[in-house]
């Protein structure tokens, strides 16, 4: 099968896309012409609507569904910002191949509406979760409607991607490596060679791999999200690993912060389970930091005491479903009694180079992870 | 002359930072052997000694030195922490090659000293600022001593670089850009082809430029800092203005944290006075979001209420000798009699790509900067 060039690619889904908001514009005008009231379809995005699905090992939303209706008066501002969103979305972005982000969308679609003293949108915090209700909706990503999300994140490896029309090659990007953008939609993956992804919360860590060409000499690619990973670097990893067949390995803190990054990116989060499927990457593996570590390399002195918040936070990652593996049990309880936490950083008590030489190797060739 | 190799350029460096660094050794040493109390000089890096140089427009240090002195029971445990580091950056990262963070260097120096129950250092908050003493004595960088500080921050445009020896060009980047890396002393540029840079603090302006090519239409480099600006956007920003003879221009939100943001890029910042010589960049100037602004493109419907701090911090700023140039005291004025600020994202209130095609085009054609 010929592959699709990337302009095909983002044309395919943008007529999608239009497709889908247009469908949702006919059904309301139908509706009106019919002489009934428009409703709108959004599936419920509360807590009790949000089930874990152990067979795909993903977070997703249930079957519940509410209706938007314009003439019930508790909906009928939610519904014009819908309609109005939905609108812009398609005419203002889709069509005319622009992206912004949810800060500049809400300054663009607030205006007073002719011949009233309302507003069409007050604050931001009202037109952000109408970008929500259209993406589960519509069931498409946000960024598939153009809205961009916050930015950070870098990647090296023998990867060759081709981007907006450049060639960009992510082994020849000396010590800065690849800004990751908030979109990963519409990279065509040219060339991809590597035998896992190595994806690292912290900044420093993944300097020290980079400096000592640990993706050259272990033929991986290696990613940083630089803190609770954004939503481009958890597609991203998420494109890499399923299209490419590529493990990813995640290591982060020793803490329940830590833990919960790794959950993020392996089976998705709560406020975003409608997109599960597109962010989450349940084959994902945990190398480290564990408890476990610290006794056996010695690092209890590296550690720092945990504080009643990471208890707490620890004590809520034991009853989530998707962390009732014995492995992630047993390390929850250590952490628990032990009472401390240890950062990426408290190896390089044992040189700077362990990480590189010593703790990465021996754990991923021994396949020493937790699921 | 022939340009010097990034390799040659870094060994040059590492070469006087280890001369330096052995100098400080040989001086202790030699005052032990003659039986005296050993010191280390450190300039002064107090409020009373921070100095706004008129001439040069930069914060600087002024003459003031405190010693540091071995047989001073006030001073010893410093005066250890300082020899320790300063033989650690020698020995383990200048000689070796390697570069680190501050996180990292407080883990690998963490020790308990033999024969005592005390540790080298008992929290990060010790070794810090002896990595400035550092810096200041010896007048480096910290990433001259391969320290290296957060990383933030992408770049675009028409620049080719050499960079641990891969050639990068920044025009071939796709949507994400090039990461701008800690540390970009061994960078070395191989062409710059651009009437100026354009410098950003919020991404999602940077994104909208970048998408719509303005880089390419305008000749400039685009560069954003994504809030305050790290030390290698500085930097970076820093090298290309003087050693390319680029203007810089900067691009922030139209309150006082904007503002500062410009101030530190141009002047230095009161706690890094020390390197403010290459930090800062006297010849930058400002295109923006002014107050004039808002009336000027109708714009006060999408400003925010000024809170207390803003106008705490506003006042502030009003004081500080660098502003004192009559547009900025009007401005700040100005800001505080209205009480709002604005928000780059507010110009997407006209548009889009307002700012592409009318605003900045508008205001650096004519020239409208504030000094």
């Amino acid at each position: 099968m010929k592959k699709k060039t990337t302009a095909a690619m983002r044309m395919k889904k943008d007529k999608e896309v239009i497709a889908k908001l247009q469908k949702l514009g006919k059904e309301i005008t139908t509706a009106i012409k019919k002489g009934k009231s428009p409703t709108i379809s959004i599936p419920v995005r509360t807590l009790s609507n949000i089930e874990f699905d152990e067979k795909h090992m993903k977070l997703r939303l249930g079957s519940s569904i509410s209706k938007r209706s314009f003439m019930n008066v508790a909906h009928a501002r939610k519904f014009m910002q819908t309609v109005l969103i939905a609108s812009w979305v398609c005419n203002e972005l889709v069509k005319e191949g622009i992206t912004t982000s949810l800060r500049d969308m809400y300054y663009a679609i607030k205006r007073t509406i002719p011949g009233t003293k309302e507003n069409t949108v007050e604050e931001q915090s009202e037109s952000d979760p109408i970008v929500v209700d259209l993406e589960t909706a519509l069931d498409v990503l946000r960024e598939e409607l153009h809205l961009n999300a916050d930015v950070r994140g870098r990647v090296v490896g023998n990867v060759v991607i081709k981007d907006r029309g450049d060639t960009v090659d992510w082994s020849k990007l000396g010590s800065g490596g690849w800004s990751i953008p908030s979109n990963v939609e519409n990279i065509e993956f040219k060339k991809v060679d590597a035998d896992y992804i190595l994806l690292i919360e912290k900044n420093a860590a993944f300097e020290r791999l980079h400096e000592d060409k640990f993706w050259k000499t272990h033929n991986c690619i290696l990613m940083t999200s630089q803190g609770q990973a954004a939503r481009g670097v958890r597609r991203l990893a998420n494109r890499l690993s399923t299209e490419h067949k590529i493990p990813l390995i995640v290591f982060t803190d020793g803490d329940a912060y830590g833990w919960y990054i790794y959950s993020v990116i392996k089976w998705g989060s709560m406020n975003l389970a409608h997109v599960s499927e597109k962010l989450g990457t349940p084959n994902a593996k945990f190398v480290g930091l564990t408890m476990t570590d610290i006794e056996r390399y010695d690092l209890e002195k590296y550690t720092i005491k945990a504080k009643d918040v990471d208890i707490k936070r620890a004590k809520e990652l034991m009853n989530y479903p998707w962390f009732q593996a014995p492995e992630w049990q047993k390390e929850i309880k250590l952490m628990i009694k032990k009472g401390y936490k240890a950062e990426l950083e408290a190896l390089s008590s044992k040189g700077l180079r362990f990480i590189t030489n010593t703790y990465l190797p021996e754990k991923i060739e021994n396949k020493e992870f937790l699921p």
